[in-house]
């Protein structure tokens, strides 16, 4: 059985791996206070021209929770794709904080200034939640990333009418590393308040990078992790982690890799006539199959059966760091044969 | 510099590392539902007689705040020491899921039937909170442990009044291999409602088992777990580590060696005359030193001074599976040489 | 001017007043533990065959706070049409509380069990949140009513996929004495396990009855109210109008007034060739004039415009116990006059 | 019977039912934003020389609970007396909204800026709550006063330390109109960020006065009201109650009243040798009695039993502006009978 069901079946790149057998018997201090974290967020600052403050934490719901209770007040809501992770994949983790989600309707995972425009404005007076924060994820939930353009309007938006803006960045190396892109880390940090740069995804064990960009929220964001049950007591675990990550560009270089692998499939399936559901340049692709290639197909592969159809249904196949080349072409053989 | 500032500065003992190494490129399922976790708990399974249901969580206060918010009804409070790691080390954790702590004054980190009595007995009709829960740690925050008799007295206070009872074990193991000790893990699983078996603070990178004793529980707790940001993508991750840890009975090796260290220390300490402040068999020893003495041990060594006093001071120093008797004697060399 | 905004602007019925008048001096025990509540919850339980738990509330917002997160654990979620009070004008009440609303959409402002069903089919797993209560209110935001067919089918399906039915009754006065109305207080009380008799809308100062017909929702209720901000010290003030209100059926006397003044006014209307939106026989009407029109009007009478459009705008107009017909007169002539 | 259990126990002073009775039939906007509410903030704001924002709330525990999670962030504590109200009497209000109360011992239910003090100072760094707000009552819970010069110090400290400081005034008339009492009205809006002028236990059918005196925190408040269930409808009901208490100081004459008769009630006591137990100048009194003597009061009056001792035990008298000086010598008369 091969997997194609996500990005993180592995444990982690043999380079993060060859780090931390490299420290395994050094002491450190706990809670993300020591060396190496602090080395790990030198290399990140470096692709940044403001003054950004970093913390690592230990998965994607945790540091969404982290990053809104953060942020809002007990009356504020924050607007997302009615497709959002936070909105549907996340058991509930945001309202769990206290805060509603204004969900837009999202074709393709992502969200346009039009949209939020318009939940901005039907929210008003004493009786309905206060929009105070946009989130969006890049790449987002259908592979599907957001251009420059795309940002600086949604960022203006916000700026004019007083709403943080928030970029889960799960898979923010794929988004950046993707052909189509036009953003760097910099242009992000100036475009909005707070986002993170997903490890999980992208090679590590576990870990995220949360980047505060607005100064004024840096304020007791350490306090909201450790009641969040965020704080890592070995946070030099995913320091570490990071260290290799931004060293040598390795955080980029295997975005690519998954990105790479995951051109390499549509390709393969473009050539057999199958529909490329989302335009996704990133390693998420959802593609309409029979269902029976699909029964055949999971004979020998894992992957999710995203929308069930009566003879066709979506699946999605996720590429990652890890992928090989051998193991698109056995799939994409296998699925010749079964069509 | 050698640090005795807690059991959690190095990364992980060499066999869980080596197990990791050998798994680095294998696909497993996301979420804990790798064949990994399973055989953890299997192995971990074969140390109680009734069928617990067992979860692996990312630490400590993470447990602690799913434990708690998942049994309580909203207007139901738990009773703990005043010296509780709920009480005064979480940010919050348990009041952010909307929970009162109920504290009970306690000497020496543990507590009496007799003061949980007291605490219940306290709070009646609707204008109070209604304690539905007893917190407890083993080994205590300040290295106490209870016996066997002294656990079975609250299980079965907590039995009569319909009170739930959650065994904080973030060094269980410690606890468990203490020389006073007289209680087993099964004992442990017969007495109360739910625990959880530190990884994090005996030789894992993170990680801790969740054992949910009470049937009734075991409902929805997947949900608590996803819904307060405690389920690792890469649950194998964790699941792996205890597989490590439930081989060979290396838990309890290693928790055995921090305590042996704790003995060598105290021994050390108390040849000097120092004063050992508390009953502590395990591997954490809190001793009253001149500040003079602290001032001169703090230029080679880390610990934490945990009551600082105008002549004299208390000073924590933890030992664990790590810590060398090179280190230790060292320390009471330097400490001789201080006085 | 006069006001069509809603059936709260009068302070309350002269029976009620009446009644508080008489017994303004008499000392009562406080938070509803007084004789008056007591009787007043004794004339309610004949409307019940079964043996209810009644508690007085003060509000709409209070109640539908109280009643959900009183029932649900915290992964736990409420389904509600997306014009649901609890969705759109709680100012994020419910999540407050930690809930998340699952919405369904309705034209009408009812929904149907193939909606509730789709939205229960589509959670599954650890990932999102536990569909596990239905909400729905009699008559609706718009004025519409269930049938007892329509209700039963949701309290089967909500029955046999184990989800609490809970009936937010603002105004279930209006519902219960429509002219299509075919339930009785009983039937719902056998139908669902939470609802309450809106006390504000009809004629009281202030004031819900919260009528819990599962028994095992009873246990910590008052505790519940308490947390919740929403137990009134002087209970006896609700206690004592809902004595009133449950006198000689005043509580159905006064609905009934309502909705035969709306009947007054859409017969007018009708007369005009006014558009009326939603087939509503109670006392809230949504109608769609001319803006023109509107602007004339608003300068004798007050409503509220519920949806703006180019030419015509939809325009609530709410009546009550405390409508004139005059006052339904003269309005209808004066939007004849202006159109 | 007749109680002095507490001074809620009568449904409201004759002059505020006359009042309600006069705007019976008049319509009026709802949710507070009606002309009597206007007017009634008006006669108050003359008391204050900085333009304060005044809200009309439905009870204390609502106040609390919305001024404590309107002000503080998510990490952020209050620190109140152990035996303030927000800790003891309202089933987890504060917790319910995600905020430990930090507890300071108190003998007579006051505070003092050494015990703040060594509350805030005890709590740093990320691990543990924030301390952001200082809690008190005046009159306390055991009916003791604040002097202006005691108020003016936690108010130094509170500014000095970055606290907001908040007032419980439930009893804020029986505080000011106390012989011993320097404060005024004018005194506390510069001393403390926001407290309420209690309406329940002075007179009133319900309903409390939130005064905010730090312009900083005004935004928002009424969502903070709406999402925690204590907006009113008929708000105006609690503005037309305010505008009789503050026409001709009737606020001021009743607590008067009220404190008058508890000084009727001490005399007499200490006449018969009772200790009276904390140094009270308002309508709560603390005092010792025979238990034998105790269960002979109880035939023919109600008061609460605060504490039970074997011989004596402290039972709790409360006095207001519906007590008769009858009532009281018929009280003494009894008790001496029974010694």
């Amino acid at each position: 059985m091969y997997s194609f069901k996500n990005d993180y079946s592995e444990l982690a790149h043999e380079s993060i791996l060859e780090l931390l057998n490299k420290y395994s018997s050094e002491q450190n201090s706990g809670y993300g206070l020591d060396s190496h974290s602090e080395k790990a967020k030198e290399l990140i600052k470096k692709y940044f021209e403001k003054d950004v403050a970093i913390e690592f934490l230990i998965g994607g719901t945790s540091c969404n929770k982290i990053a809104i209770s953060h942020l809002l007040r007990p009356y504020e809501a924050v607007i997302s794709a009615d497709t959002g992770h936070i909105n549907v994949h996340e058991a509930g983790a945001i309202e769990a904080t206290g805060h509603k989600i204004i969900t837009v309707p999202s074709k393709d995972g992502k969200i346009e200034v039009c949209d939020i425009e318009k939940a901005f404005l039907s929210h008003s007076g004493e009786h309905m939640v206060v929009p105070k924060m946009v989130y969006i994820s890049n790449s987002t939930e259908l592979g599907t990333i957001y251009t420059k353009s795309e940002l600086e309007k949604i960022s203006k938006f916000c700026k004019e009418n007083d709403l943080y803006f928030y970029i889960d960045g799960a898979r923010l190396g794929a988004a950046l590393t993707a052909n189509e892109n036009d953003l760097t880390l910099n242009d992000i940090s100036n475009l909005c308040d707070m986002f993170y740069i997903g490890g999980t995804k992208n090679g590590a064990l576990l870990g995220e990078a949360l980047i505060i960009c607005n100064e004024k929220l840096k304020k007791g964001i350490r306090n909201s992790i450790k009641l969040n049950g965020g704080m890592l007591a070995k946070g030099f675990l995913i320091g570490i982690q990071f260290e290799a990550l931004f060293t040598d560009e390795l955080f980029f270089t295997l975005s690519k890799k998954a990105n790479k692998m995951a051109k390499l499939l549509t390709d393969g399936l473009k050539g057999l006539g199958i529909k490329i559901v989302y335009p996704s340049p990133t390693n998420q692709q959802f593609v309409e199959v029979d269902n029976m290639a699909i029964n055949k197909l999971r004979e020998k592969y894992q992957f999710e059966v995203w929308e069930k159809g009566n003879e066709k249904s979506i699946i999605r196949l996720v590429t990652s760091w890890a992928t090989t080349p051998e193991a698109i072409k056995s799939f994409i053989a296998d699925l010749k044969a079964s069509l």
